[in-house]
């Protein structure tokens, strides 16, 4: 997946059409009200859940023209291209949007450590919810960091 | 997993502690402006991709009670147990949560027909996002719905 890397994708505005937006092959993302989609990424190899995050036009279409995942950070307010820092950057093999296109699946293959958490772990849900005396509690998996965030990002 | 039916969780506020946020036992989802969490919903089986879908805090505590996913629709405003009406109700294997505590993941088995996709499919993300002459288009995958929306919904 690789198209022009300097082009600015233009995407139509949503149909106001359930089954152009359901069944066609039109890609009209529906950015919500603060300019956004939620992207929900995959390892390409295995499919295991990697992280969630979220894109404006500009990282959706930086996206597609280069192959390469960008996001929105919504904390730093910035375009951010995922492993920039740490060099756990993600080729994207695969997109998919679902029925009512207000989402993205990205499926990657992730360079470096492939650590996609800023923790140094591989998946950001390292944690399990789980219910005990009528709380929720969290615990932890057996997942180890891959690397020291000291290290890679100097914090 | 599962708890008291009726029992309401109080979840607790986020700690304004980075470490005991990413590190820590306690769960404290970090709902969103308008009281909504992210959920990503998997198969427990073969961990393919279903839905993306929104909880508040009320949905998120009768998920985790009665071990069966509550969401909450936007467009309808409502409390929603996925497949009261069709029949593919979702029962939670697993639970699990990202480093910011801003998402939670779903490990589900569905039941009925196992179509999670309103449309019949099994999973919503049944379109490509390609691209094509510098633009994006969508292209279908090859799966077919499981079942007619007319008979499930009337509609």
């Amino acid at each position: 997946m690789r198209g022009d890397e300097d082009a600015v994708i233009a995407f139509p505005t949503p149909a106001n059409d359930k089954a152009a937006l359901e069944e066609g092959s039109v890609f009209s993302p529906r950015f919500d009200a603060d300019g956004l989609i939620t992207a929900v990424v995959n390892d390409a190899g295995d499919g295991k859940l990697l992280m969630v995050a979220h894109m404006n036009a500009e990282a959706l279409s930086k996206t597609l023209t280069t192959g390469i995942a960008h996001y929105w950070s919504r904390s730093r307010q910035s375009l951010w291209q995922k492993g920039e820092t740490s060099g756990n950057r993600q080729r994207v093999v695969e997109m998919r949007t679902d029925c009512d296109q207000d989402a993205v699946e990205l499926r990657v293959r992730v360079e470096g450590l492939a650590a996609t958490c800023h923790t140094g772990r591989r998946s950001c849900f390292y944690r399990i919810v789980a219910m005990r005396n009528g709380s929720a509690e969290l615990r932890h998996d057996e997942t180890k960091p891959l690397f020291e965030t000291k290290k890679v990002y100097g914090k």
